[in-house]
């Protein structure tokens, strides 16, 4: 008998948790799993309780009358391969083992008992995720670790070996209204690796956009195999832990997996059309712009809305980080002077919104400049706190005809100076918010920095641009 | 008769503000005045208004009866000669022009308009800060232009060509607990310039540290010479404006001043022991370093407060960023073996705190680095939004001793993922300013990523290092 795909397992009609209990890690299972609305069964395991959260509680997996497609492990790891023997009996498919304390400690009897574990797993046709990881966040099948994570789908895939990356990662992106089809906290991954969630993201037809955190690769032979044909159908992001000599060594301590020099690595990236990224910060603002945004294949952009040295910066910025800042063409200031307008000849690329005033209507300009084909995408400002006292949202916006500047890549700067001692009534957060919500329905990626919003364009540019040089081969 | 300096300039007993309003910029001037409580006399100038802020308006300058030091012009460049002429006959020592629209719209009748205004201000031995500027910000002497901004004196010092840079730096500055000496918005800059500036602030006992946005200088051997000494004394950040092919289009739109070769401005701030930095967010983070911190040499970094793969990729990018994450010496390895730490063989540098369980005491493991003389600072993590749910700010703080660890510099990782939509009773963002407040009593920088943290401890040393070496010469 084959063993099972991940395909098999990944949409379970019942899951065994082991280790259930009323507070702590046993419970964020249990009641993540009821939250998102889990339509299969659900068997909470533990010798100590008889019912938790109003459901029946089993002794041992043995005791479960049905049958158990997937097993999520919490117990310790000294009971590991007692559960492993009993899983065999009772036909589990898939365990996901929480349970850590294996080879990411670096002991040798650890690493030893990880190796038993497969051994008698794979013996019995039964898969293993991890161990020492949250597992599988799937929120259309009502699949999670923890209630408060997004009960929302979304086309974003992800794959991390850290359990702490990967949460942090969904709650982040949450706030910035990016929603997941599928993702793997993957931890040691004695069983399936790297290489089997990445072929089976590439494959699904829910991701459309797929972020990793790696520290090292078992497989490289076949993880740039698959990986060079998933960058051709969808873009992968990738964040890679242990970079430095320092990393390595925290790698060793947390995962135990190997990392391999940086400038192997950083080429192979680069040869498979995968984006790499340096913290989750640039990891998130990437995979907003590839969620939001339609595709641009030239780096021509138009930025408005800062003023004087605002102007100046972000134009620096943005050439660093490798945009084209094009003069204004010469037809915008053609039109300009033909309406009069009294900052025609003065006005630049950037739009310094503190020389266009109000009568020189300066989201008209942002407009001609959308609409003129030597632009390829735009940048603009909208600042909140820059006038020192709260206007509304409707306002801030006001600036700008958004609806008519989506035609191409739109990116808005929300600068955000920080959360100030002087908002004790919250006021500026609660405007801050409702201009993200906005922002959001208007599927616009917002950054809290020039530096940041530029370097998205870019990485997805470049992306698209190789993509395409790819695909015309 | 020499002409004044800023020294004789920069305490004024009267100020006539002419342009006074009601509403606009002419009342932000006098409302600042009095918001700061300005102890010198006020004379508001307006033909329109008898009165403004319940102070008698004068028709004109001539009108007013006492000695003026200072005039603070907010009309139209039109009428500037004019005003010239009658502060020559009023024997006034300063103009400092936020009248704009001259050599900065790059029109050739508005060029030589400014030339004349300088021709007919030197010879009536008047001096002029600006034109197109904001002028003086002097907290402590209550001179400011804009009511909102903060009236607490500190040693930051800056110099800025453009006014929305000094306005928005400031603001934010506020938000991170620094604050101000003195201050120039200096614009055209057709009399006083950078050099002058700068010479003011290099020699002023109150000036502990010195941030400057600057597009074009005048007169780069002066200013490379006067940069030189005062670096040798306090720190000197510069953000250059118009690095670019853009930029320096920009800077020629904003205020027309010459932008030379990045390669050779580079190599020269190098030498004259600046610190550059490239926006305004990168500004602030290292000058927070160096108000808030004790010197350090080297950098040998101890880091903690982060779980699993988020220290991994701490680590990674503060040796990105130039710092030396070393391992965990073995005397502290030692110490924790000796006391039965569960961890004590597996822990490293970053101290993961999510293997660190509370019996662990991560703490007080960071202690013993702090303690531990291969250290020459730390960076530890706060993270508010990373459980999902709001505790207390004394909850988050408890896990370091604070106080304890502040022998050595100590940078706050506090992580922010952005003002969520989950947070509408603004919980989350009091929690925030709450752990801020603390922070900026403790007087601890804070910032809202490791790569920013990391980046301003590296600037911070490299100063300090290199003050250290011309100093030993």
């Amino acid at each position: 008998m084959p063993e099972p795909t991940l395909e098999e397992i990944m949409q379970p009609e019942s899951i065994a948790v082991v280790g259930a209990s009323k507070i702590g890690i046993g419970a964020n299972y249990i009641s993540a799993l009821l939250k998102l609305n889990f339509k299969g069964k659900i068997y909470p395991v533990h010798p100590k309780y008889q019912e938790v959260f109003g459901m029946k509680c089993y002794a041992g997996i043995y005791d479960i009358p049905g049958n158990i497609d997937l097993v999520i492990s919490l117990i310790s790891a000294t009971q590991a391969l007692k559960l492993v023997d009993d899983c065999a009996q009772k036909g589990v498919k898939c365990i996901h083992f929480y349970t850590a304390r294996f080879a990411e400690t670096g002991r040798p009897e650890a690493i030893e008992l990880e190796k038993e574990i497969l051994r008698r797993a794979k013996s019995a046709g039964i898969r293993i995720i991890g161990p020492n990881c949250m597992g599988i966040y799937y929120p259309a099948w009502g699949i999670s670790w923890e209630p408060t994570m997004s009960a929302i789908p979304g086309p974003m895939g992800f794959i991390s070996q850290s359990g702490s990356v990967a949460y942090e990662t969904i709650g982040t992106a949450e706030i910035r209204g990016l929603h997941y089809s599928k993702g793997f906290s993957y931890g040691n991954a004695i069983d399936f690796n790297e290489c089997d969630y990445l072929e089976y993201l590439s494959q699904d037809a829910e991701t459309k956009l797929i972020t990793m955190y790696v520290e090292g690769i078992r497989d490289g032979k076949r993880f740039l195999e698959i990986l060079r044909k998933t960058t051709m159908k969808k873009p992968v992001i990738i964040l890679k832990g242990g970079r430095g000599k320092s990393g390595t060594r925290a790698t060793a301590s947390h995962t135990a997996s190997l990392a391999g020099s940086m400038e192997v690595w950083n080429t192979a990236m680069k040869q498979a059309g995968a984006i790499s990224v340096s913290d989750l910060e640039e990891l998130l603002d990437v995979a907003a712009a590839f969620y939001f945004l339609p595709p641009a294949f030239r780096n021509h952009v138009g930025i408005a809305g800062g003023g004087g040295g605002g102007s100046v910066i972000a134009a620096d910025v943005c050439e660093e980080a490798g945009l084209d800042v094009i003069p204004l063409p010469d037809e915008i200031r053609a039109e300009l002077r033909k309406q009069n307008n009294p900052i025609w000849d003065w006005v630049t690329n950037p739009v310094d919104f503190s020389i266009a005033l109000k009568d020189a209507v300066s989201g008209y300009i942002t407009k001609m400049m959308v609409n003129n084909p030597n632009f390829d995408l735009s940048i603009i400002f909208i600042d909140p706190q820059g006038h020192g006292k709260v206007t509304s949202s409707d306002v801030l916006l006001s600036d700008f005809p958004l609806d008519d500047l989506k035609i191409k890549p739109l990116l808005v700067v929300l600068l955000d100076r920080g959360r100030s001692f002087k908002d004790t009534a919250g006021e500026t957060n609660k405007q801050f918010i409702e201009i993200s919500t906005k922002l959001i329905e208007k599927r616009i990626p917002a950054y809290i920095s020039v530096a940041r919003a530029a370097n998205a364009a870019v990485k997805m540019i470049n992306y698209y641009k190789k993509q395409r040089a790819d695909l015309t081969q």
